[in-house]
């Protein structure tokens, strides 16, 4: 338990922000420690997804994942995003290094399993390899991850990128002391989306439990949650929602056991 | 000089035939030692430009990347075919690990400048960094390298895969016992491309000068051959030119000093 390991994840509202990006990948240049940048890219994916003709097609805010489709997250995520961060990053003095879920086979995955609908090429998390992540930690690099993982058997899969950063983080918890930051859009996880002040400060799972059977916390929140809950479940120091201002001054969200 | 390194250069026909990838990659994953894998995807990106109503534009076989063009040859050659190989080889049992010139600030590039020709974001070589590919390989990991670079001011370059190849075997000759093998759709340098009992089975420095001042050899072969004459004159063991039966026969066009 000797290194720090923060695992930032940045979402698509930044993605397509040039100047908020931007600030986001100073802040992680800045971040001490060892460090993993996670990262979307649907906003652009379902822009190339148009151009080439192909209707982005969602469930529950989840992407359908059809063949053609599957090229295009790939070719967005694994390619144009991860690429572009990289180079940024390189810039700004921070060794980044792009990795998929398949490159030194770091995550592994299989095709989702639902009755009723199917989501195509879209995985579900299986196992996080720690061996190749501590070589390339260890070798002061900082692995940038993309939402694309893979099955083993060659097929590549479209995985979440909340719950690759919250897999990444229970993987290395028995290794590192982990923080997990979400960084998106919100000040962090709102009473009353309305009112800047209704900011929850911290969530435990008993609070958690409270405010989502009373209806406070729903919808595409608690997903993230879950996957915040599920990093400090396996060890992790703790979670952190906010935006990129929040992140800086201490605010957003804290969640932890 | 103690580890044997094999560098495989794969050209845009073998990604185009699936069997005939498969094979190549199954060939990689056979071969002893230490390895790295060099991808193109012209053919691909290509496609996929035309798709989005960008008609691709070359100049004496070069690809005049505007931004645009830059964009897709990002997406095609650092996403969908790299991580597309690097699945296959994770599946066939080879722990693969895609890269860009700007991971782990591996091939740094610089905008070409040419005095007539306006190439847009095509990046000549600077230098290769030795240290992230040793550790790289030490740890077991076979890097799969696209044909995209950096300059390290932020932005991208398209660079010829056969130049990152030669490259990558002229930045490790110092360390390792290098091999450079171009597998192509020919199978080696032929005298008469329509003779098949033509191949020129060795090209050393007088004889390649000779051939070159007699027009034997001439067109898209000259930079080939002046990539893998770039590779032995700083210490590349051989380059070999051949077709994939060639490769596993020991056939081919021999380069050395």
């Amino acid at each position: 338990m000797s290194h720090s390991l923060t695992i930032l994840k940045i979402g698509g509202a930044v993605l397509q922000d040039e100047a908020a990006l931007s600030a986001a990948l100073q802040f992680f240049t800045g971040m001490p420690g060892q460090k993993i940048l996670v990262h979307g890219g649907g906003r652009k994916a379902s822009d190339i997804s148009r151009r080439l003709g192909i209707a982005p097609q969602m469930h529950e805010g989840r992407r359908l994942t059809d063949a053609a489709t599957l090229e295009v997250v790939t070719m967005v995520y694994a390619g144009l995003e991860n690429k572009r961060l990289v180079a940024q990053l390189q810039h700004m003095g921070t060794n980044a290094i792009g990795l998929s879920g398949a490159d030194a086979n770091i995550i592994l995955s299989e095709k989702r399993k639902h009755t009723t609908v199917d989501y195509g090429f879209a995985g579900d998390v299986i196992s996080v390899q720690k061996a190749p992540l501590q070589a390339l930690l260890g070798a002061g690099l900082a692995p940038v991850c993309c939402a694309i993982t893979h099955d083993g058997q060659g097929q590549l899969l479209n995985t979440n990128a909340d719950t690759i950063a919250a897999v990444l983080a229970a993987g290395l918890a028995a290794d590192y002391h982990v923080d997990l930051l979400y960084c998106f859009e919100q000040p962090g996880v709102m009473e009353d989306l309305s009112r800047p002040d209704s900011l929850i400060q911290e969530l435990r799972p008993d609070s958690y439990a409270r405010y989502r059977a009373a209806g406070v916390i729903a919808g595409g929140m608690l997903p993230k949650l879950d996957n915040a809950f599920r990093a400090v479940n396996a060890g992790a120091r703790k979670a952190l929602i906010a935006d990129l201002e929040g992140l800086r001054n201490g605010g957003g969200t804290t969640i932890r056991l």
